[in-house]
């Protein structure tokens, strides 16, 4: 393998350290007057760390120690926590780590609110564990008879599993979720058994909450016992309870003895990874993992240039069709849930070829400890199957050159449920990076009853594949020869003219037609419009030939309408209202979505489209580029048992665009010529 | 490798023999009132044999032959006489080639013409050869000064290399060709020297030929003469000649040591290459390699069930921009030079895995004898490095399963001059089938001069890289459970509902929108308008969960417009309007261009918008899906000296979709499961 020189530089951007988290949380729990429980998952009513995660560096403290030996910015810790005793949330910041440590509610500062509405958290464990106590004593123990001869559910098994519906409720302050019922069986997903439940758990104490609504085949009902007088005088239309195979399993269905190719290193190795950095031939980068947005990259330069300051991963977001309350009304907000924390150990072979790089991560999120994943990012070279460049000459001259397409990929595979995304950020020997992500694991399903044909195809007995959205956003931070960019875009038209020998003949002759997009809300690119194809973060630097250095940003999307604006669970996600969005850098719109989200859809405390309704200039400013791309997903039968990734996923392709004089793969040392001999 | 049981069916689609080649040839030469050449390359003004390809069988007799045990087709020729000497085109079918031949003119009934237009042939090597010794006794001899002094031309060398504009005029019958003049180098195209001459060759007799204008250094001139006496009085603007390293060089720039990483098979091959048959796991397929069109597979089976008769490439087009003449009016139509013509050796380790499979092929095209062409066309099992398919489950249930994504590819390259296409069939575990084209090789340019930089981007010293467009055409002969197919279509709406369990509130929720698509000017879906999200050929048999069993047509495409439906050339390239077009599939129409399409572009005999204009049923009909993908090219310093592929392709990507009734991989001997021990 390769022998490279490894920097520390890259360890500003690296996730906090098991014995950092540590140190923070223990410093918490010092601060007598914030009374934090030490439990593992403590209840609602308690005060509870959920999140300890690393405080990204302001971007210019961060420049300045990395291309003018400024000092190195102190590490700090982001620190969330729920105040069930106050009801209230609030976020602080807690270090410099190494040194006299201090916190800071930063919760006014980053949110212009002093605290946090407190149904605006995330469902911590603490919480399922009392839903479930609350499902069980007042639900499933009520319901035994019912629940057995429709659903096979064996008390002592508890053999029916819940699926949340999201967001929970209609309107801000709402936590009414409903769960819908599934067998218990690996792949539960598709197995929904036709029961649901809406439980009010709105407030801190447990005590107080309510089952509001029960659906029963389709049916709704008010109560427990309204339920169980209808039953017992079968007013309904009985579910009768039949024992099927499992077809979610991923059991193989033959023997499994096949192996596909394999690929190895002919000279071992040829990128090194140290800490949270990567040497990969002409590129470097350094690497994170944060709990909530999931895998990021900074400082990603190549040969010594910085290209990107960060590219990262911010949201997934998924809105369903049904006629199932349990479905509805769902739309997801994986960060809410936390990307990042359900990137888990990666399996050789499949996750990613055998001969990857494994590295682990630790997380310290939703319990009292930190917990470690390992082998959870893997880094691997990969020959994608075609040449990168070719050609053969048998006119004039005979000769061939031509590269292999090796690239490196740096991957984390994140399994929220049912789904499972698989994240890829792909670093080519021509300078372009690539920002990946494909869809497999289980759709999420309803029971079939009258009407659901409008929203999905039946894909097995009695259960529907709902219809829905993938969407993605990527940030991507392009610093071309700088922070000082503009933002370009570039077609073609067709222009008659007359032909320069022939005036009195005249042509339609495509043309080259560049603009220079100055304000924030022209550059942020609807969906729904018809946009340039080229489009460009350039330097008003220009390359040996005249032209401004530039990367283009050439997104892969098959998506269409996210939500219409009118709905009020828009404002969370109006990322996804642009293909591609260009604002102003701010270190506090470091993130398009928020931990907030998903519970506070309708008054979330990060709405996106307030980056640009400001119409900032971005003209020679430090531009960020917000990226989203998806697809539609009307689930069939070949979704079962999972999803493949072929076809189901997208992304953007960052591509040097006169940010050389010429290809740099030429440089690369795998190049194959020949002329005849 | 693997033991398989091949048989001997595809052959009715293999390419003809070189045995059969010669038996053709020399019948043809044998019918003495055609009175064809026997020159290796004839002159314009003689009888010539331009090309012998295979006959397709008819479809319905392939069907009889394969299904019902019906006769075996006869294999039969078509034949392309130019017919110099009387200054027409025919075009012959002869056969059986095993029997008693016979040749049938089928001009009229394939054209409606009893003869070709002379013109819209392409330009043989024996008009090339004509040519240059026009070139270099009309214009080289009488400029040796000029070209010398400007360009470095050195007589005896003659090293100013040629290429051609097309088409050869503004209207029917023109055939006078715009020659730009390239360094001779390696890489001549990004070599231009500004120097362009207008000959016309039109007449079947080179001594009528004649020198219409010539280009120098962006002033035109209306002859040899005017042209020398302006230079002489140095009233014109001069190029003086410079020396130049050549940056087009294909030469690795480090010394390559380099070696990325190499697949091997670790049970040997899993597919099995036997004449014109491939199997690979569930697949098997029939292919051939058109000296036209390129390469194309028939009969394609997923666990013996045919889902495609027919998938091949169809056409590749460029649209060019440029100020001068050489390539202001620029299209390129790729199959009347030969796609499967350029199929040229594959170079292993780089165009294609070491491993892979190497087939030979044999082409009878512009010349008097079979021409072999050595490893034409590969094939090869490859790991695409990310999961088909993968779940990891730690909620309710800890289970792992996954497959990795090993797929067959079926390659060919071709280099047509400048450009070289890498046309990709891959075949997934999962019953999808990917058309795919990647560009690459050098970019066309032209000689800057004031108003260049209308039309791309400086590229090098005085070279303008020009502006265009790339489109391909593939054919996608989907038989869904047989011919009787329909077209439908589905996407996702926002509707306004009552949430059922509280009606006095109402959300916009995604509902899915089905049609189907019953006339054939309804199905031919535009690149400029908004269309649904998903096509389908289906049939009208439903799997086991009620759905029509279909397969779903996924493009990924990155083109615009192809060039207005107002210029006269457009009609022979209208096949571009249509992303996809879905017509009833017949005999006649077997392909969406033709070999007369790039010289006879204004009358096309060949106009695929004739193919939809007769509005016919596609309602329970034989169907036929035309895909047309691309993407606009501006180049940029990065295509010196070549494209690279990554972010420069297009395809179809053909998807099961409730044809089966679960995932036809859950079956693959690549399976890989567990959970916790
Ligand atoms: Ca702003
Ligand atoms: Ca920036
Ligand atoms: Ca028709
Ligand atoms: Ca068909
Ligand atoms: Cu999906
Ligand atoms: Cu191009």
């Amino acid at each position: 393998s390769i022998v490279v020189n490894h920097s520390e530089r890259s360890l500003i951007f690296a996730d906090l350290t098991p014995q950092e988290y540590q140190l923070v949380r223990n410093y918490m729990w010092g601060q007598a007057d914030l009374k934090i429980s030490h439990a593992a998952t403590a209840r609602t009513s308690e005060n509870f760390i959920f999140l300890i995660d690393l405080l990204l560096p302001k971007k210019a403290d961060a420049l300045l120690y990395l291309d003018a030996k400024g000092p190195k910015p102190p590490r700090e810790a982001t620190v969330v926590v729920f105040f069930g005793e106050r009801g209230y949330l609030k976020e602080y910041v807690v270090g410099p780590l190494s040194g006299d440590m201090r916190h800071r509610d930063v919760t006014k500062e980053k949110y212009k609110l002093p605290s946090l509405p407190f149904t605006a958290r995330p469902v911590t464990i603490g919480e399922y564990v009392q839903l479930f106590t609350f499902l069980y004593n007042e639900v499933f123990r009520k319901l035994e008879t019912e629940l057995k001869e429709s659903f096979g559910y064996i008390p002592n098994q508890r053999n029916l599993n819940a699926f949340e519906g999201m967001p929970r409720g209609v309107t801000a302050g709402d936590r009414k979720t409903w769960l819908s019922f599934f067998r218990d069986y690996s792949g539960m997903y598709i197995h929904p058994v036709g029961f649901e439940v809406l439980i009010n758990h709105e407030d801190k104490n447990s005590s107080n909450w309510k089952v509001e609504k029960l659906l029963y085949n389709g049916e709704y009902f008010d109560s427990i016992n309204s339920f169980k007088r209808s039953y017992a005088a079968s007013r309904l239309n009985k579910i009768v309870f039949k024992d099927i195979s499992n077809y979610a399993s991923l059991k193989p269905r033959r023997r499994p003895t096949g192996l596909g190719p394999q690929q190895y290193y002919v000279q071992g190795k040829r990128f090194s990874v140290r800490n949270n950095q990567v040497i990969y031939l002409d590129w470097n980068f350094a690497f994170g993992l944060s709990s909530l947005t999931g895998m990021r990259v900074f400082d990603v330069r190549f040969k010594g240039e910085r290209i990107a300051y960060e590219l990262s991963v911010q949201e997934a977001m998924s809105v369903y069709g049904s006629i199932t309350p349990g479905m509805i009304l769902t739309k997801f907000l994986d960060s809410s849930i936390g990307i990042g924390r359900f990137a888990h150990e990666l399996v050789r072979g499949v996750d990613c070829p055998y001969l990857a790089t494994y590295v682990d991560v630790y997380r310290y999120i939703d319990t009292n400890v930190t917990q470690r994943y390992r082998n959870a990012i893997c880094v691997f070279e990969h020959d994608t199957g075609r040449p990168l460049r070719r050609h053969f000459s048998d006119f004039f001259h005979n000769s061939y050159g031509g590269l292999a397409n090796s690239a490196l990929y740096f991957r984390t595979i994140t399994a929220i449920g049912n789904y499972d995304y698989i994240w890829d950020f792909i670093f080519y020997q021509s300078g372009s990076v690539e920002a990946r992500v494909h869809a497999t694991g289980y759709i999420s399903s309803s029971f079939k009853v009258d009407g659901s044909l409008k929203f999905g195809h039946q894909v097995a007995e009695n259960v529907l594949g709902n219809i829905h959205t993938h969407f993605v956003n990527f940030k991507v931070d392009l610093d071309i020869l700088g922070v000082k960019n503009v933002f370009q875009t570039k077609d073609m038209v067709f222009e008659e003219v007359p032909l320069p020998w022939m005036p009195q003949r005249k042509a339609k002759i495509p043309h080259l037609v560049e603009n220079q997009i100055r304000m924030e809300r022209d550059g942020a690119l609807r969906y729904d419009s018809k946009m340039p194809r080229y489009l460009h973060v350039a330097s008003n630097q220009t390359n040996c030939w005249g032209h401004q250095r530039s990367y283009k940003l050439q997104v892969v999307s098959f998506a269409g309408d996210h939500l219409p604006e009118s709905e009020p669970e828009e404002k969370s996600m109006s990322w996804a209202r642009y293909k591609v969005a260009i604002t102003k850098h701010k270190d506090e719109e470091q993130t398009s979505s928020s931990l907030y989200s998903q519970n506070y859809m309708w008054d979330p405390v990060v709405d996106f489209s307030k980056y640009i309704e400001d119409n900032e200039v971005i003209d020679n400013e430090d531009l960020v580029a917000w990226v989203t791309a998806g697809f539609l997903h009307i689930p069939h039968a070949e979704d079962i048992p999972n999803t493949v990734t072929v076809g189901n996923g997208g992304g953007v392709l960052l591509r040097p665009h006169n940010y050389f004089d010429e290809d740099p793969s030429i440089h690369s040392p795998d190049g194959v010529y020949f002329n005849p001999g």
